[in-house]
C-alpha cells in the first residue's frame, strides 16, 4: 500500500514518544513508509515485565480500529484472539435479561485484551528493521525550540538528551509532549473528570473454561445512576467494570467495608454475585480509576511536533471508541501522507489537526452521551422500543437512516457527521414516539404518514 | 477589625507564593490577623527593579476592590492616585462622541496604575513586622505530600527547599501552585484563549500635562469585530489598548509594516491618531498580549493549599473585574476567618472554594459577554436607548431593578447572582424594546403597562 508513495520523499528519522497501542501502531505505519522510527516509552517493555497498568484490561475493537489494523496487515491475526460481541445484554435487578443487537446480522464489536494487542503491535514494530524501541525512558522535559527530548532512563537513573526532527506524541492522556505544547502561548486545553470512578472486577470462568454468561455479548447491569459491564475473555472469564459515583448514598465512599460491598452487590447485582467469588478481595485490592475527558488545540507545534490518540483527545470509555479513535488517527495520517507525499509534513500536520479536531470533539461528546444511555436509558422499555422502531425505519429507507450507534461503530463516517446525524434522528424520534406504543404501531397508516413526512423534509440529512 | 478575632487561634507561619496585587494584599490581611507570613515572588522587587511586566499598565478599581483595600485601611491612600471615570465615551469613525454614564451621580470606576498599586501594597506588607518578602524566587516544583516548595533563587542561581504548613497560591494565571494541583487525580482544569490579542499604545499628554481627551472617562473606539480603549493617567497621558484579531482581513497579521499600521489607524481611529505620535514605534516595540480564561477546581489541596486570584480564575479584561475579583477573594477569606476563627482552616478553605467558584465562573462569563458589548453593542443607538430605558425602569422601581453593570461594578452582590439577574433583565428588555423607538416612548401608557406586567411577574427577581 503506502510503500509505493514513500519513494516520493527521502526516508527521515522520526521520533515517537509513547509505545502504547497508538504509538506502536503509528511506528509500524511510519516504518512501512520507509522511515527510521525511534520510539521512547516510559514504562518497561510489557513483553518482558508483564503487563502492569491501571488501565482497562479489555477493549472493544470496532470497524475504525479494524481498518487501521488492516492497513498494516494484522487484522486477521488480532481477530483470532478477539471475541465478537453482537449485542448488549441487559441484566435487571431480578436477573431478567434483555437483548439489544448492536447492528445487523454479522456486525459485532470485538472484545480484545489490551496487553495482548499491545505486545503483538510491539513485536510487529520491532520486526521492522528501521524501528528502534527504547523502554523505561521517562520524558522529563521537551525543548521545543532546540528540538530535543530530555529523558530519564529509569533503569540506570541516567538522564540523557535526544534530538528530534519530527516528534509524534502518542504518550496518552497525561502526555508529556502535550505538557510541553500546553506551556506555549495561546494553547487551549481542558481536562475534565466525571464524578464517577471505575473498579475492575472479575466474573470467573465456569468448569473447563466455559462462559457463565452468554459469551458473544457485552453485558450491562444498568442501574440509573451507575452501571456495571462485563466483557468476555478467551479463558471463559469476564472482565467486569463498575462505573460508580465517588460520593453519595450509593457510591465508593458509601462502601467502606467488605460487608458493605457484599450487601450492596447482593442487592443490586444479585445474578452476578455468585459468579464473582473474589468480589470483596478485588474491590479493595484494585485501584479506583478516574474518568477524564481531555481536549486541546492545536495538536501540532510548528512543523515538527504532532499529537495523536489520547494525548490530544482522551475520552470516557462508554462508547468503546478511545482506542478506535486513536487507531483512526493513524489511518488518517497515513492517508494524508499518501495524498501529499512524505516530504509535505507541514501540510500533512495542518490538514490532520483540521480534519481530526472536530471529530475528536464529537467523539468526546458521544462518549459522554452514551454514559447516560448505558447506565440509564437501556433499562427503559420505551428506549428499547424506540431502537426497534429506528431499525424498522432503517430497513424501510435503505441508506437514508443509519442508527447513530452503527455510524459510530460500524462505519468510517467522520464522528462529527455521525453525531450531527444522530442529533437529527433524536429530534425526529422525539416527535414520532408519542404516537407509538408498540412495535406493531409502526405499520399504522398515521404513523407511516408521519415517518414519510419526517423523511421527506430532510431526505438525506437523517443519516 | 480582624485583629480582635485572631486571638481565637495561635498565630501560624503561613506561606504565600506570588507577591503581585492579590498576593501582597492577602499577605497584609493575614499579617493583620497576627500570622507570620513568608512571601515568595518569582520576579525581582518592582520597587527596586522598576516595574517591568507584560501585563496591562492601567486597571479599573471598582467597589469590590475598594472594599478589600478599605479592609486593610489603604483605600484613601490609593484613591488619591486614582482617576475617577464616571462613564464611557464612545468615539465613532468620524470622531463623533457619545457618552454613557456607568452608574448614578457620584458613582465611578477608578483608573489606577498597576505598578504603583503593587509597590504601595508591598510597602505596606513589608511594614508589618511579621511579613517577610523574598523576591527572585522561582517555584520549580511543589511537593504536595511532603509540603515543601522547591525554589530557584534567580539572583544566585541556587536551588533551595522551603517547607510550608499552609500555602496560598497567588501566583497568577500561570500559577506554579495550580500547576502542582493540576497533576493530582480528578483535577478539573481549562485554559481557553480568545482569537484576539492586545497591544498597549499611548495617547500623549497635552501641553503642561493636560488631558487631550476628557479625563474622567473610559474612552472606547468600538469597531464591531475589534476595539480600542483608553484610560487616563495622572500625567495627562492615556494608556490605550487595542483588542484585535490575530488573523483575518483586519488583524495583527494584516499589519506587518509601519505603513500598514498608519493607514489602518488613520482609517478606523482618525481622531486618535494625531494624539499618538509614537504609534508605529510602540506598535512594533510592544509585545502582543494574549487573552486567556482559566477555570479550575478544586481550589484547595487537602487542608494546606489554597488558590486565590488569577491562579484559580484568570479572566479576560473586558469588565475590568480581574483585580477586583482577586481582591474580593481576600475580603471573603478574611470574613470566613472572622466567622470560623483562624484555627479552622479546613472549614474556611472548603467554604471559600464553595462560595467563590460559582462567582468566579459567572465573572468569567460576564467578562466574555462584555467583550461583545464593548466592541460592538455600545456603537448601536438601539443598545444605548435600551440602557436609557433600563435606567428609567431602575428609577421607577427603586431597589427592584439594578442594571447588570452596576451590580457587577458598584455592588457586592455575588457575581453569580448578578449574572443571573442580568440574564433575566436581558430577557425582559428583549420583550420590551420592540415597543420602544425613543426615550419618550417610555411614558406611553401601553409601554408602562408592559413594564408593570413584567415587574409584576417577577417582583424581586429582576434585580
Amino acid at each position: 500500500m503506502a510503500s509505493s508513495v514513500s519513494s516520493s520523499a527521502a526516508p527521515e528519522k522520526l521520533t515517537v514518544m509513547g509505545a502504547g497501542l497508538v504509538g506502536s501502531l503509528l511506528s509500524l505505519y511510519l516504518a512501512r513508509r520507509g522511515h527510521a522510527v525511534h520510539v521512547f516509552e516510559r514504562r518497561a517493555d510489557p513483553r518482558r515485565a508483564g503487563f502492569q497498568e491501571g488501565r482497562s484490561i479489555n477493549l472493544a475493537l470496532s470497524d475504525r480500529g479494524w481498518r487501521a489494523l488492516e492497513g498494516v496487515g494484522i487484522a486477521d491475526d488480532i481477530r483470532r484472539v478477539g471475541i465478537p460481541m453482537t449485542g448488549r445484554i441487559m441484566h435487571d435487578q431480578l436477573g431478567n435479561l434483555t437483548r439489544q443487537p448492536y447492528g445487523q446480522d454479522g456486525q459485532a464489536i470485538y472484545s480484545v485484551n489490551r496487553g495482548h494487542l499491545n505486545r503483538r503491535l510491539l513485536d510487529l514494530a520491532e520486526a521492522q528493521p528501521t524501528v528502534q524501541l527504547r523502554f523505561g525512558q521517562q520524558c522529563l522535559h521537551i525543548d521545543l525550540k532546540q528540538q530535543h527530548l530530555h529523558l530519564l532512563d529509569t533503569a540506570t537513573q541516567q538522564e540523557h538528551t535526544e534530538p528530534y526532527t519530527r516528534l509524534f506524541g502518542t504518550d496518552g492522556a497525561f502526555s508529556a509532549v502535550r505538557g510541553a505544547l500546553q506551556k506555549t502561548d495561546r494553547y487551549d486545553y481542558s481536562q475534565h473528570y466525571l464524578e464517577y470512578g471505575y473498579k475492575e472486577l472479575t466474573i470467573e470462568a465456569g468448569p473447563n473454561g466455559t462462559w457463565q454468561l452468554e459469551k458473544n455479548a457485552l453485558h450491562i447491569w444498568p442501574r440509573g445512576q451507575y452501571l456495571m459491564i462485563a466483557l468476555p475473555n478467551l479463558d471463559g472469564s469476564f472482565n467486569c467494570t463498575l462505573f460508580f459515583p465517588y460520593e453519595g448514598a450509593e457510591s465508593f465512599a458509601a462502601l467502606p467495608t467488605p460487608a458493605d460491598v457484599t450487601a450492596f452487590f447482593a442487592r443490586v447485582f444479585p445474578d452476578a454475585v455468585p459468579l464473582m467469588p473474589a468480589l470483596t478481595e478485588e474491590f479493595f485490592a484494585h485501584p479506583t480509576g478516574s474518568l477524564v475527558t481531555i481536549r486541546c488545540y492545536p495538536w501540532k507545534y510548528d512543523d515538527d511536533v504532532l499529537l495523536l490518540g489520547d494525548a490530544s483527545h482522551a475520552i470516557v470509555p462508554f462508547y468503546g471508541q478511545g482506542m478506535n479513535a486513536g487507531f483512526e488517527d493513524c489511518s488518517v495520517l497515513n492517508e494524508l501522507l499518501d495524498q501529499y507525499g512524505d516530504g509535505a509534513w507541514p501540510t500533512v500536520f495542518t490538514e490532520f489537526q483540521a480534519q481530526r479536531k472536530p471529530n475528536a470533539d464529537a467523539m468526546a461528546d458521544l462518549a459522554l452521551y452514551n454514559f447516560i444511555e448505558m447506565r440509564d436509558r437501556v433499562a427503559d422499555p420505551r428506549f428499547l422500543l424506540q431502537k426497534k422502531i429506528e431499525a424498522k425505519i432503517a430497513s424501510q429507507f435503505p441508506g437514508r437512516w443509519t442508527p447513530l450507534y452503527s455510524q459510530v461503530t460500524f462505519s468510517h463516517t467522520p464522528y462529527a457527521e455521525a453525531w450531527a446525524a444522530g442529533q437529527r434522528q433524536d429530534a425526529i424520534m422525539a416527535r414520532l414516539m408519542p404516537h407509538i406504543q408498540s412495535e406493531a404501531d409502526f405499520d399504522q397508516p398515521a404513523v407511516q404518514e408521519l415517518i414519510r413526512q419526517e423523511m421527506a423534509v430532510r431526505p438525506s440529512s437523517a443519516s
